[in-house]
C-alpha cells in the first residue's frame, strides 16, 4: 500500500500540486480533470521541440518520426487496456466523441426499428444522449436499468428482465462519475450476449481506466472509451477501443486525409480500422502526452493506486456517513468509485461548493452531468469530492473539517 | 518588408529551427503542419501547471480560471478572423472534424434529392469526401468546379454554369493545399447567393488562415473552418466560424456534457451555439496554445508576414519554373499560397523526396490528400515544399541546389 510519505513524494511530480501558492488549494475535482505530472508536460514540449511533423504522410525524416511516436502510443495504449492488436486502438479527442462516434457508425448503422438500447440510469449525459439520439433516429427503444437507491448498485432484477433477445446495444458504465458504483461490468456483458447473439457491448471507461487495471479481453466487450485528460494526460486525447472485426465492419465517421485507400471524384473506398476512422491531423503531442501518463501510471502500479484510492475513500466515507446534517450518495459497497457524493441539508450545492472553495477546497456542484440519476434519486443537483492517487489524508480531514465550517457559515451551526 | 535579418531573429524564437541538431533540417511542409514557438510551448505547459481545471463545471477556482481562459480563446480567435460575436466560435479538434461536423449537421439536414452542393476539384479530402457522403444519403447531386490546366485558376465559366438556384452548399477551399490557388471566394459567394438564396457557404481556410489576414464578415461565408496546428499552435485544436443565426438552425452533433438544458430519460433539449456544438471537456490546453500562436502572428503582423512569403514563395518560383526537368504545378498567378508543388521527370516523387530527406530538406510527396485534382492533372502524385515566414531565402536556395542533385543521384544530370 502507497504510504502518506510516499503520496508526498508523488505529489512532488506534479507542478500545480508542489508549488508554492498565496492559498493551497486541495483539489478534490480529478473525477472532472486531473492534474498532470511534469514527465507529461515534457513529453508534450519535447513532442513539438523535436519531432513535430505531420504523420503518416511524409517521407521525410519529421514525418517519419511523428508516425513513429503516433504508431508506438497505439501499441502502449493497446497493452495498457489488454487490446488484442494495435488496430483495434482509435485516438478520438475525448470519451465523449469516442461515444457519439459509435453512435452515428454503430447505431444508426445497425440498430433497426424494434431492436432494444439498453443503458443504465448511471450514465453520465455522453453515454445517454447519443443512445436517445440513435433511438429517436432508428426507432429502436431506449430501456434502463436502475439501481437500488439505498445500496446504489445496479437491480439484478432489472438485468434479468430488461436484456433480451431484442437487445441490439448495451452501453455501460464501468465506473459510475457521481455515485462511484462499479457495475459487474464482465459479468453483465456474458449475462446480455446469452440473452441475444447479435448484440453490441460498449463500456463507457472514463472513470474506471484512471482508477482500475483494465482488460478489455477479459471483460470481452465490443468497444471501450475513455479520456487522457481524466488520466494525467493532457486534454484533447481520448481513446476508443473496439474489436477489430467489429471496427472493420463499420462504416468510416469523419472523412478527409489519411483514411482514404482512392477518392475518385463520385466517390472514395477506405482503409482498415484504425486508419479509417483517424481523418485528418492527428494530436500526436497529445498522444506522446498520453504515452507519458500511462507510463507514470504504470511505474506507480495500478494496483497499487487501486489499493491506496479505495483506502484513502473508504477514509472520507467513514467520516462523513454519520454527519446528520449530509445526505450521502456514494455507493456502499467499499468496492467503488472515488467519490464522495453529497449535500448537505439546507444549503445548495453551488453555495456549498462556493463556500469550500473560499477555503481552498476544490469541490464540483450540479448535476455532474447525469441528470436523469439525479432526479431519480429526487434531487436536483449534488456536491462531489473526487479523490486521485495523489490525495493525502490530510486533504480528506480537511475537506471534513470545512464541511462543518460551511454549516457554520450558513448559519445552521453542525449538529 | 520582413528583411532575413528579421527572420533569423524570429527563427530563434522556435526550438525546433534555432537548435543545434547533427544534420540541420530545411523543414519545407509547414503546409503539413508548422513548427510551434516558444511561447506557444510556454502557454501550454503554464496552462497545465497553474490553470488547468475543467470549464464551466466548478464552482471553485480552478474551473472558473479554466473557464475564463477557454472563453477567452473565444473571444481572441472571434477578433482574429472578424467574427461579429464569440459565439459564432466553436472549438474542434482540427478542420477536418470542423468540416465534417457541418456535413452531418446541416449537410445531412438541410440537403434534399434534388439539391446540388457545389465544390470545386482543389479541395482537399476533408472538403469533399464529407461531401460524396452527404450527397449519397440524401440524393444530392455533387459537382465540381475546375481548373483552367494552364493557370491553375477556377474556371469561370464553370461558376456561371455550374453555381444555379439549385446549389445547396458551397463548399470552397480559400487556398489550395496543392496548387497554390486563391480563389476569389468572396465574389465567388457573392455571385452564388445571387443565383441561390437558400444556400450554404463553407470555406475551408486551413490553407488560408494561416498566411492571410481572413476577414469572415467580409467574406460573407455562413461558415470558415481552419485548425491550430497549421498555425504555429498545437495539434488537437480547430475551429468551426458560423454565423449564429445559421448556427442556431442546426442540431447538434456530439451529446454528452456542458451542450444540454435539461436532459430527461426519454428526450433531451440542448443550449444555444457555441456550447451546444461542444459536448464533453474540451481542449483549453489547446485554445491556450492557440492564443499565443494568434498573438504571435499578430505581433509580426499578419500583412506582414503575406507580403514575405509571398516574395519568398516567388523568389523559388523563379528559380525553379525554368528548369527544364522539371514539371510545376503551382500557380501562375504570384498572388497565391505557399506551396511549389511540382514533379522531376522520370523520378518518383517518394524518390525525390526521399532523396530531399537525405541532403536534410523536408518536402512532402504523394497526392497531398488530393487525388481528384491529381488525376485530373494527368499525374498520380508530385512533390511539395511549402514555405512559411520562418523559411529564409537561403533554405530556398538550398531546396533549388538540392533539386538537381536528386537528378545526378538518379543519374539523370541536370540538363
Amino acid at each position: 500500500m502507497l504510504t502518506q510519505e510516499e503520496i508526498l513524494e508523488i505529489r512532488k511530480d506534479f507542478p500545480y500540486l508542489s508549488q508554492e501558492w498565496d492559498k493551497k488549494i486541495v483539489y478534490l475535482d480529478s473525477a472532472a480533470t486531473t492534474q498532470k505530472p511534469q514527465g507529461v508536460l515534457d513529453a508534450l514540449t519535447d513532442y513539438y521541440k523535436f519531432q513535430n511533423g505531420n504523420p503518416h504522410r511524409g517521407a521525410h525524416y519529421l514525418g517519419q518520426v511523428a508516425t513513429e511516436v503516433f504508431e508506438e502510443g497505439r501499441q502502449v495504449v493497446a497493452d495498457f487496456i489488454g487490446a488484442k492488436s494495435p488496430n483495434e486502438i482509435i485516438f478520438t479527442n475525448n470519451t465523449t466523441q469516442s461515444l457519439n462516434t459509435l453512435a452515428y457508425i454503430l447505431g444508426l448503422n445497425k440498430v433497426k426499428e424494434g431492436d432494444e438500447i439498453v443503458i443504465s440510469i448511471l450514465e453520465h449525459h455522453s453515454n445517454l444522449i447519443p443512445w436517445q439520439y440513435v433511438a429517436e433516429k432508428t426507432g429502436a427503444k431506449l430501456r434502463y436499468i436502475y439501481i437500488d437507491k439505498d445500496s446504489k448498485e445496479l437491480r439484478e432484477e432489472d438485468l434479468d428482465q430488461i436484456l433480451s433477445e431484442k437487445t441490439k446495444i448495451l452501453a455501460l458504465t464501468a465506473s459510475s462519475n457521481t455515485l462511484g458504483t462499479l457495475p459487474k461490468v464482465k459479468e453483465i456483458i456474458q449475462k446480455a450476449k446469452a440473452k441475444s447473439k447479435d448484440i453490441y457491448t460498449i463500456v463507457d471507461g472514463a472513470q474506471a481506466v484512471p482508477h482500475h487495471k483494465v482488460d478489455v479481453q477479459d471483460l470481452d466487450c465490443d468497444f471501450y472509451a475513455f479520456s487522457g485528460h481524466k488520466l494525467l494526460a493532457p486534454m484533447g486525447i481520448g481513446v476508443l477501443y473496439g474489436k477489430e472485426e467489429k471496427l472493420n465492419d463499420l462504416p468510416p465517421f469523419f472523412y478527409g486525409g489519411e483514411m482514404i485507400e482512392y477518392v475518385y471524384e463520385d466517390h472514395s473506398t477506405f482503409l482498415k480500422a484504425p486508419m479509417r476512422f483517424e481523418a485528418g491531423t492527428q494530436n500526436v503531442g497529445g498522444v506522446k502526452g498520453l504515452v507519458a501518463a500511462i507510463r507514470y501510471l504504470q511505474a506507480i502500479g495500478l494496483d497499487e493506486i487501486d489499493a491506496y484510492e479505495g483506502q484513502l475513500t473508504q477514509y472520507c466515507y467513514d467520516q462523513v456517513k454519520d454527519m446528520d446534517f449530509l445526505d450521502l450518495y456514494t455507493v456502499k459497497n467499499n468496492h467503488r468509485g472515488s467519490v464522495i457524493t453529497f449535500n448537505l441539508e439546507g444549503i445548495h450545492p453551488h453555495d456549498v461548493a462556493s463556500i469550500m472553495d473560499s477555503y481552498g477546497i476544490a469541490i464540483r456542484s450540479g448535476h455532474h452531468c447525469t441528470q436523469p440519476l439525479h432526479r431519480y434519486l429526487g434531487i436536483n443537483a449534488s456536491c462531489r469530492a473526487s479523490l486521485a492517487f495523489y490525495n493525502t489524508r490530510e486533504e480528506v480531514d480537511q475537506f471534513v473539517t470545512h464541511l462543518n465550517d460551511v454549516r457554520r457559515m450558513m448559519g445552521l451551526g453542525s449538529k
